[in-house]
């Protein structure tokens, strides 16, 4: 085989060091703030709820941190995962591109997700906790978390959405095999539960009320949560760390890289290490935020302080944002639902470092039918977002004549979305329109607080 | 990081040729014979359903088969697969024995099953076939054979069970995904199905009827088999080929190579190539093949010529078995509910080269969950098998104070499972009993041909 497809890293270059990317941007003109006293949050606000560790890491001007021993030998049960260079793909399209995708659906959750699960219950054992709770909705989160507490021998709790629950009673059965506790939310064990009992159903907001309420209540319990915070990006940064290095294998650097956005940690993880690359030695990499055109934050939202959640306990933070009680319609990707985006990736869209654009899911599936025939991998509904742009991308550089580098982030295989594949290929998937008007009625509802310029 | 935990090859080392053992055995002394003359079968007996290269390949006295350089560039999508060392669930049991897995589960379609599928694809192309026709229950093998012929450009049509089709609908829009044709068993398409409209919720033995009729009525179409043949288990020997370079890299050889048997070609496929070790050279290696004890031909079917399917269509098979029309009762792992087995490890159990051992599900699912809390991975039901044998060589070497060299197969993930484990964990999961009687009742109607010594 003269062409190589597939780029893999030994072992002993698991990275030893996340990347930073906060060292380079500085501290933010626009600190998060507390919900109350809309003062600049303090280490000790978030002392009830996360280690000291990992406030430190939402604050540190150190441009690397290193990796604990402890949680790299977490990593090698799946770390370094493979990048591939798609190359069935590009003959398909016949594209003069070169197409990389980093896959992280190597990992037994099948997502990204654990890569910031470990090493949060890693902080968490070490500094004593004995618990840790979290919400989750289709489940993806919680199975993550639910594996890093088997890990390191802490109980974990997760509160998930009444409706997956139900819906959804694989993904709990996987939380349960590796020795969570899930409860369906609402629940009658919180204040919270109890008060929103009607509600059937339940909703992701109810349900980090919930985990919240568990964790405040205990000493020995803390919260964990699993996008949006700089910790959860930086401990992504694993993706991209790994993908400098493959890519010097392959002999190539990348004209772009691509990412989908939910919460923005996966894009971060991809992205983050090669936009340090930008910053200090002036590379002109380009980098596209892939989301979902029916919850679409970067491309349509308003860059103002919000809160993190729909009930409005979280601090305000700097982002875009669609409203925090905007309800976005019910897409396939559950995991790009979300209506803000982690504050780091909304400065660098706003100053121009980062492009986004927005997808239509029945374009995403199109994409990923297209990938799985040529690649064979099924991809997850979110990083299918990406897969299209990164095959337009490919189909542009054949228009330009340019044999232009693309890398996208593989965030997580599809085997548990194969429903929505299914209505995809019956033709009964629609694209489920994003309303102006309902994201204006919820952007009337944002907190006081002072404007972003 | 000092100690190792995964053992990875480079892209390069994709094994160059299959391991032909039965080179190392020479000429059956009970060849398969033709069902209606009771002859032994002739190439040309097999010419309608399957490419000549394939049929070779069953007779072949090379003792090692080129792998095309068309079938290295698929196997690269995921091959070589990487070998692990079970660290942390050797310290759990406390043992001194080290256990290693090879873990198959990185394969686009989650299992060992496309190692074969893409080499009968690329055959039957290489042919000039356009079509390939096979049944399947759950639809491990329909989707790998889906992914196969996508990959080649051939179309496949795959005839799923009544009630699986029903009960499954995630892995036919797996095949659906990738390009195949699914239809009900039994449906209207064929004779075969019409005659036996009445059994709604179909058999794997309609299918198989409907899937060779549908092969042998056009001359450009073929039908493929996913075990118990030949040419099957010959393709899988790229397990152990890889293994045997992984563990030189460890410093190790086994002591126990372990795999779980439905119809033979996974267990095949790690322990052959060791099996030549031992024949050649007198490695004192154990091999244990793990079956399941509601299904339990290895350890208690008779030694005689059958059918290898239920209606009785095909060639008569030396091998140990429960009768063709017996029907195993419905365990989780559905991939190992088989009355007979391949011809060849039948031979190597009666020569005393394999010991066969049985598995109840529960106990398969125990060690199942304690793998998934240890490693991280959460196994098929069908490799469980393997796991609970490997426990229980691992607890036996620690009472016995020895550093014992544990392989075993883990052939897929059980993403695809986790009913099965939602089960197990409610308690609601039983061990399925085996009935001598109704074996014996299905041994009654064996057919009638030479009695095997």
């Amino acid at each position: 085989m003269s062409e190589r497809t597939k780029f893999e890293l030994p072992e002993s270059e698991i990275p030893t060091a996340w990347v930073n990317l906060g060292a380079d941007l500085g501290p933010p003109p626009h600190p998060p703030l507390h919900p109350g006293t809309k003062e600049p949050l303090t280490p000790d606000d978030l002392a009830p709820l996360f280690p000291m560790a990992l406030i430190e890491q939402e604050m540190s001007a150190e441009p690397e941190i290193e990796i604990p021993e402890e949680v790299r030998e977490i990593y090698a049960l799946w770390r370094p995962t493979p990048l591939f260079r798609a190359r069935r793909l590009e003959k398909a399209l016949d594209t003069p591109a070169h197409i990389y995708y980093k896959y992280e659906g190597v990992s037994p959750a099948g997502s990204h997700k654990p890569n910031t699960a470990v090493a949060q219950a890693y902080y968490n054992k070490a500094e004593g906790i004995r618990k840790l709770t979290t919400e989750t909705g289709a489940g993806q989160w919680g199975s993550s978390l639910a594996l890093a507490c088997q890990m390191f021998g802490l109980e974990c709790e997760v509160f998930m959405v009444g409706v997956s629950y139900d819906q959804k009673p694989y993904r709990r059965a996987m939380m349960e095999t590796w020795g969570a506790t899930v409860h369906r939310s609402p629940s009658n064990l919180t204040e919270a539960g109890r008060s929103q009992a009607s509600h059937e159903s339940g909703s992701l907001g109810i349900a980090i009320s919930e985990a919240v309420e568990l964790a405040l209540a205990a000493d020995d319990t803390h919260y964990s949560l699993g996008s949006v915070l700089g910790h959860v990006c930086l401990h992504q940064t694993v993706i991209g760390a790994e993908a400098i290095r493959q890519l010097e294998l392959a002999g190539e650097y990348p004209d772009v890289v691509i990412g989908c956005v939910g919460g923005g940690a996966n894009f971060a993880g991809i992205a983050y290490p090669f936009i340090r690359h930008k910053l200090r030695e002036g590379k002109s990499t380009r980098f596209i935020a892939a989301e979902p055109a029916a919850c679409p934050t970067l491309t349509r939202g308003v860059y103002a302080y919000d809160f993190g959640d729909t009930v409005g306990m979280t601090p305000l933070m700097p982002m875009y944002t669609l409203g925090h009680d905007f309800v976005p319609p019910p897409v396939h990707a559950g995991g790009l639902r979300y209506h803000g985006d982690a504050p780091s990736l909304c400065a660098l869209v706003k100053e121009g470092v980062v492009e986004a654009t927005a997808v239509h899911q029945t374009k995403a599936f199109e994409a990923a039918v297209q990938f799985a025939r040529a690649e064979g991998i099924i991809p997850g509904p979110e990083p299918s977002h990406a897969i299209r742009v990164a095959i337009d991308e490919a189909l542009a550089a054949k228009e330009a004549g340019e044999e232009r580098v693309i890398l996208f982030n593989l965030s997580g295989h599809g085997h548990f979305d194969m429903a929505a594949y299914d209505a995809y290929l019956r033709g009964e998937l629609t694209d489920l329109e994003f309303s102006e008007e309902e994201m204006q009625a919820a952007l009337a509802r944002l907190p006081e607080a002072p404007a972003l310029t």
